[in-house]
């Protein structure tokens, strides 16, 4: 893992890396001096590491609870190299969008040529980041993942142990069952009333499959992209009660 | 109103009251001296002021958020004498459950029995509440109350503008839909999986009913009693969004 660049903005130190042929980014307290609790945000479809969906999160998970927080450009996205398969699988996705024809099967086609590749690259980045001194390794990990980023988190949280906590949601694909079935730690989970791709009783199913013992579906009213600013704040909440807190009032 | 008794302990000052034929209790933190916000706090049925359902609420949020909490007696139940009427009811819908028929229609008479007193009762309570030196009459007062809570909650809610926020939730009663859509106040609404007496698509229903532009469905496995204890942080963080903290942590 080789850290590129550093930067301190509004109390939050911004270093990106690259492991390997994965560009990352790390967000902590600027003035952070032990390690502490991690968590992982997964970002949406047609954005990369830093998002305004990533950093959204990201900045008060660092700031108000003093939370590392990290986030990789998926295959294909960001700072990556563009993916042929991926590329050549959301053309004719788009193709049969555009005819009006069923794209499921092609839609599951690309997310498990992502996640092929998108886990082992998690993976690795969770290695080398609990060998770093910004990072609590006694401490669970957490995912934040919602939309595309709860698409392939869900199967990320099922495969990796480490992974103690996840806030998962807008999303509610048949062929997760299976994978939401074998997560068994506590998650929150996001659905929005009115989200137009993401069929309410199709989330709920999905909700309804987690094998976790805690786990809580907050739904709210709007499309995909309006999940209120308080949802944020929950999500502090969870990982500060799941994680364990670095600060002392968060 | 009278005050008739005061106790401190663990921090809270408790005073029950009477007003008029209304028995109530009030809780405040042992060292309140300013006016604060007020949540009120509808019992469950077969319950009363100081059921358990109560004051596992009204404790945190007096200790939390220096909260002002009352609760009252609903007709017929605690220290108000028997109500013919609606134990005749309650005698008729036990009949008929126990037959195995029907009693929609019974159940709705009894609440409206105890709604025609119980609202009267609140606004008179709210009125006086508001004249003591313990609450502040600048703020929007809160309401909380989950299924016969909820039930009798939602038209009191609908009712009373000076309610400002509510959570309310373990109820889909067909009858509430249009007291529902004449909310307009930020609620938090919840669910229970596996709650046998209150279907899960009755529930979202009503949630789906609420005209609230701000509304959270909170769902989590378990059965009706099964409520995680999570979530009464979350009803304090969800009040003091709403109703504006007393004390500065919170």
């Amino acid at each position: 893992m080789r850290f590129t660049s550093e930067t301190v903005t509004d109390g939050i130190r911004e270093q990106l890396f690259t492991l390997g042929e994965i560009p990352g980014v790390l967000w902590t307290p600027a003035d952070a001096t032990t390690p502490r609790p991690l968590v992982l945000i997964g970002h949406g479809g047609g954005s990369s590491k830093k998002g305004w969906e990533v950093t959204s999160r990201a900045f008060p998970f660092v700031t108000t609870c003093g939370f590392a927080v990290a986030a990789i450009d998926a295959p294909g996205t960001g700072d990556r190299p563009f993916h042929p398969e991926v590329m050549r699988l959301v053309a004719v996705i788009d193709g049969l969008k555009d005819a009006g024809q069923s794209f499921e099967a092609e839609k599951l086609a690309m997310y498990e040529t992502v996640v092929a590749e998108l886990i082992p690259d998690w993976q690795k980045t969770l290695d080398a980041l609990q060998q770093t001194e910004f990072v609590d390794r006694s401490r669970p990990i957490g995912y934040y993942g919602l939309s595309q980023g709860g698409e392939l988190g869900i199967r990320l949280v099922a495969d990796e142990p480490r992974i103690g906590a996840a806030v998962l949601g807008l999303v509610g694909s048949e062929w997760l069952l299976e994978p939401a079935s074998r997560i068994t730690v506590p998650v929150e989970y996001l659905l929005q009333w009115n989200d137009d791709g993401n069929p309410r009783d199709d989330v709920m199913r999905l909700f309804g499959a987690l094998g976790s013992a805690e786990k809580t579906l907050h739904a709210n009213p709007g499309s995909h992209f309006g999940i209120p600013m308080f949802e944020i704040d929950s999500a502090v909440r969870f990982f500060a009660r799941h994680l364990g807190e670095a600060t002392v009032v968060c």
